[in-house]
C-alpha cells in the first residue's frame, strides 16, 4: 500500500470499517524518525521512517508472525496547507 | 505516552478529535518489525517495534523538525481475544 490522504469524513470511514468488531491498540511512542530513499515501482523516492515501541504486553502471545497477520497503519495527522500541492489534488 | 486499548466506540472519539479540521496520512508500509527490550518508568519492558514508511512527496516541506511536530500514531487493529488478560480488563 502506498501512502493515502484521507479527509475528516473519509478517514471517519476508513476507521469505521477497519475497528468494526475490534480492538484498536494505539501508540505514539515514537523511538525516531529519518528520512530515507526508498525504491518503490514508481522509482526511488523519498520516505520517513517512524519507528514505533508498542507495548508487548498488550498482546496475548508475544509473537512476531501473530504480530504480522495484524493491519498495521502509521497515522499522521496534518493541517492541509501542510501538504504538497500534489497531494492535496489526490485527498480521498 | 504508553500503549492505548480502545474498543470501537472510544477508537472513534478519539479519532475524531484528532482528525479534526485535518487531513490523516495514512501508510501500512511496514518495512519492519522486532521485538526489543525498552527501558521505561515502570521497568524494561518488551515492545513490538514496527518501522513503516510514509512517503514525504505527502508533505510540502520534506523536513524533520516539521514531521516531528505532527500527532504521529500506530494503530494495530487486533481481535479482543488476542488481548492479554490484564489489557482486557483496561479497555478504555
Amino acid at each position: 500500500m502506498p501512502t493515502y490522504v484521507f479527509d475528516e469524513n473519509s478517514f471517519l470511514d476508513f476507521i469505521k470499517k477497519n475497528v468494526k468488531g475490534n480492538i484498536a491498540v494505539v501508540s505514539s511512542d515514537v523511538l525516531d524518525v529519518n528520512v530515507e530513499e526508498i525504491e518503490t515501482h514508481l522509482g526511488v523516492k523519498k520516505h520517513f521512517v517512524v519507528k514505533f515501541a508498542i507495548s508487548a504486553d498488550v498482546f496475548k502471545d508475544v509473537d512476531l508472525d501473530s504480530f504480522d497477520e495484524l493491519l498495521n497503519y502509521a497515522v499522521v495527522f496534518v493541517e492541509r496547507d501542510k501538504l504538497s500541492e500534489e497531494r492535496k489534488k489526490a485527498i480521498r
